[in-house]
């Protein structure tokens, strides 16, 4: 990792957090409840794999409803099982929406220990700082933890926020299995389970409708890690969020014919697989000549899963999946290039003699974060994070306006009430890797501007 | 299916099989016993799924023992499962060996009815004919049931024919454990079975050692489909089988870096799949060239087998695999193939900043059949098979010497005593599917041809 700018910045006036015990959470719950893939001596170097509505899942969700009950929280759980925990705040206002902080606490299955765990642990501690200090906000603050985000065990990405905001049907959610890699982890390979089968065993099958109007919003606020490698390569602390990129899931399916891989020429073959694989080379060509023709080098396309039937050796396959990942911060750029990547394989097709046939598995368009939450992050921050100091000695403004390359529960929310993001340093710019790493100064400084911001846009309600 | 050229010859001295009952004896066990993936109306428009060692393997391998003890033959069952039938012939030394028919009984997973299945029952029609005909062998005429040929459950082709010849290990054959898919497919995800379990568990772990010398053979003769679509195009009959390419089954293994796939920059991937695919295209590539370089168009290049981990539709995999299988019938040109290969395959891996592995499953010298067979082989099929005419009318050799493209049980014998092939036509050259097909006449004049071959090599015979 490139050596820590130094912040220049003497705080002002938001109360200060417990960093340490910010950064005690994060490994505690991480080290107790689904910490995997070790990779280092020190007994936070290892990975996470906290899928979804597991046993680990359960078990750090009703710590947290522990956590926030304890600080006069209530506690809502609705039907995909997202938890909402509320503070009251000075208003009598009954139809005072909270004004929320949220993140996720499942993880990929080679996942790390900060994607989504430091939004909700820094919202923590945020509520803790509050309760302590005996910080009387004039509306409600609440914490969310949304189930599902990663998509991971599920294959369905930001799930319960996206049923919360009427993105995505109650029941398709409830009925989504578990991958087959997932039902063969959790001895469900004859019989996957579903999210509501999941909900169900774990005790977090709420009553409380899944839906945006049943629990409103006064806005949401979600720090999370980068997840790529600007912030660090420009050695800044923070990146003030104004939206995120769009992007589009959709599954490839090639139809060939099976034949015997020692006896049927070249010629004559009809291979769904070489096509697969030409196919998901071309998407890569895509997304390279997209990058090239902007400056800010945006566009990309990811193949994540592939597989062949009937999957012997020695028998040409006759079928072929494989999965695309699209992404880019403008629709239009977006619709170009899902338009360039069918040309392109509907050409493969028609070369090597096979079918080809997309599936949409999730289209979400860029979100633009609300104005005024843009603002309050750009105040906390500015509070927060003056110039830094590089390790080259160059003084230079320590934080960045910066997209998300991701999705995120808060695009979701985005769209019925203002939200917004704070990004923290990733190391090397990995996540979704048991290496992901984000340093303790860098988690508490965002946990700080998260605060920060949470109190200045509820002291600006009027209520 | 082009029409059936007209064979001109009559008939000479070989005493004539049942034809109706060879084609009812497919037909009956094929739906009693795996049928599956049907793709018409008639009843015998289905493939099949008979996997090696599973319940219906068993019952047609009960059901076989039976038919050829009553037919006065002795049946053995050696350590891997192979079931040799034989029936003794005039010779009364103890140490005649038999002259054998043979060829397997098991399937693919999405496997036709003749891919194996005619070869046997072929031989078991010889066998009723020369009992019927009360035929006298100057020496013991045998038929061998060979397990586990497709090497489709458990992932080790011609597997029991490898250990009687010693090519394979008795451990490593009994050791093999199912595939993953074939492990879910039996309810065996948590635990998948392993060849020795399955023997024990159908009851044909046999205590006979599995080995040639054990049970050695005067000849073996094995009738097959061509798998091809050479005898179709030209419209043949029959085709004298000369040798079989070699071949080689590599796993190859990519290792590159998992990551976001939203927030990941194309020039900082390590992209293990898109390295794998670009390797796949490639592999094809090294085919065509080869291909082109000899007027034979030999040499052929396949990947059946593919995956890629963590597995999820938005993280860069860290890891993809793949299968190779490359053929070509000369040993030399395979080696350059395979050279050609690994060469392209470290460019690309140092181009895409990731490393690849490769592991020889398996590593098949070219085959060339015994003189002596190959003579009673074209010996019978000269009385079998004269001139042919075709559909456009043409007058020619009804048959063609011919090598084949896949690997057999029969280039294990080989090895140690003398064999060879007869080859019938395929439908569009296809097998290792459900529409596999050889028409009745086909399979027929094949059969016969079969048992003409086997008592000219008898009656040459010195006892």
């Amino acid at each position: 990792m490139t050596s820590s700018p130094t912040n220049t910045r003497q705080y002002g006036t938001t109360p200060r957090i417990n960093g340490q015990r910010l950064i005690d959470s994060i490994h505690t719950t991480c080290e107790a409840w689904g910490q995997a893939h070790r990779y280092g001596e020190h007994h936070t170097e290892t990975g996470m794999a906290r899928l979804a509505l597991d046993d680990n899942d359960a078990q750090v969700r009703r710590w947290f409803a522990e956590q926030v009950t304890a600080l006069g929280c209530t506690v809502t759980v609705d039907q995909v099982g997202n938890q909402f925990a509320v503070r009251p705040g000075k208003s009598s206002d009954p139809n005072a929406a909270p004004v929320y902080m949220g993140s996720h606490l499942d993880t990929q299955a080679t996942g790390g220990r900060y994607d989504g765990i430091l939004g909700v642990l820094a919202g923590l501690e945020a509520l803790r700082t509050i309760q302590e200090q005996g910080i009387e906000t004039k509306g409600p603050v609440g914490l969310v933890n949304w189930t599902n985000e990663e998509g991971a065990r599920f294959p369905l990405i930001t799930m319960a926020s996206g049923v919360w905001a009427g993105v995505t049907p109650l029941e398709t959610a409830w009925n989504t299995q578990e991958t087959p890699a997932a039902a063969a982890i959790y001895g469900n390979a004859d019989k996957p389970a579903t999210v509501k089968e999941e909900l169900e065993r774990i005790g977090f099958l709420g009553d409380t409708p899944a839906t945006h109007t049943a629990m409103p919003m006064a806005a949401h606020f979600e720090l999370h890690i980068e997840q790529g490698p600007i912030l660090e390569a420009e050695q800044r602390k923070i990146g003030v969020v104004e939206g995120a990129q769009g992007y589009a899931w959709y599954e490839v399916t090639v139809r060939g014919k099976d034949a015997h891989a020692g006896t049927t020429p070249l010629h004559t073959r009809k291979d769904a697989l070489l096509a697969a694989a030409q196919m998901i080379v071309a998407g890569n060509g895509v997304a390279h000549a997209e990058s090239a023709s902007t400056p800010e080098k945006k566009g990309v396309v990811t193949t994540g899963v592939v597989s062949a039937m009937p999957g012997t050796p020695n028998t040409i396959p006759h079928t072929a999946s494989f999965t695309l990942d699209v992404r880019h911060p403008s629709s239009e750029r977006l619709a170009a290039m899902v338009s360039a990547l069918k040309k392109e394989y509907t050409a493969i097709a028609e070369k090597s003699g096979v079918e080809v046939d997309w599936v949409c598995l999730s289209d979400n368009a860029p979100a633009v974060f609300h104005p005024d939450c843009v603002a309050a992050v750009q105040e906390a921050t500015d509070e927060e994070v003056g110039t830094v100091t590089t390790s080259d000695g160059i003084t230079q403004q320590g934080w960045r306006r910066i997209w998300s390359g991701a999705g995120h529960d808060s695009c979701n929310v985005n769209k019925h009430y203002p939200a917004s993001m704070i990004f923290t340093v990733t190391k090397d710019g990995l996540s979704h890797t048991p290496v992901e790493y984000c340093s303790p100064e860098d988690c508490i400084v965002g946990a700080q501007v998260l605060l920060g911001a949470v109190l200045r846009f509820d002291a600006k309600r009027e209520l």
